[in-house]
């Protein structure tokens, strides 16, 4: 299915019904799910999701993930209240990533930093770029 | 040792040797990194690397991943001249995935588009959003 879209212009539909199911999941079902602040185009965080967690988020508006160390669903935001409200899904090239344009609530990461992409690598060092803020 | 920087404050530096060796790689031994362009602030796509392809590209500048399809290392670039020169390398609070910002040449994309995500969700359809561009 990716495959025939690869050659096709701008504008071109096909229904989504079948397009979720075709997905690349990985092993265990999951495929990884990138959000980015739609607003500042800041990068927030990866996390996973199964067929699923993808129809609840499209369903509901807000993001649903599966939380591989809790093993179940993770409606973000249900106990921190920083919920990520779907503006947008993308679907990559050959269907194994997705990007998330979302608004997101406070901060999206458990460290209480706005992206959990705070560490960087910088010559030989790894120096932390975001204070948490506090609660 | 993500655990512990948690709670550190912005300015907090430690040695990179050991850190990425500490990353929390999949069972295939690779974890997922994000390419951003560091200017338009683009996603531009997602691939995996393993501590080599880590270490490669902190060494050579350029981005290298490690290609699932062909089970061998990626200079990406190397048969597209579409190479991506790293400027930042971020991990995120627990380790397990990298954001690469990067100046971009020319189409991230092997299908000739910029980024990988031109596949919209859009109610029950899904729409190209970027043409294939001429080579």
């Amino acid at each position: 299915m990716f495959d025939q879209l690869e050659t096709t212009d701008k504008g071109t539909q096909i229904d989504l019904k079948g397009v979720l199911s075709s997905l690349n999941f990985n092993k265990d079902g999951l495929i990884p799910a990138i959000a980015q602040d739609v607003e500042s185009k800041q990068v927030l965080m990866l996390a996973w999701m199964d067929l699923t967690a993808i129809q609840t988020t499209l369903k509901e508006g807000n993001v649903c993930y599966w939380s591989r160390s809790r093993n179940t669903y993770w409606r973000k935001g249900e106990t921190s209240n920083h919920f990520q409200r779907l503006v947008e899904m993308r679907i990559d090239c050959d269907g194994d990533t997705l990007l998330l344009l979302v608004e997101q609530d406070g901060l999206a990461c458990h460290t209480n930093r706005r992206s959990c992409f705070y560490l960087t690598v910088t010559g030989q060092k790894l120096i932390v770029t975001e204070s948490p803020q506090i609660a």
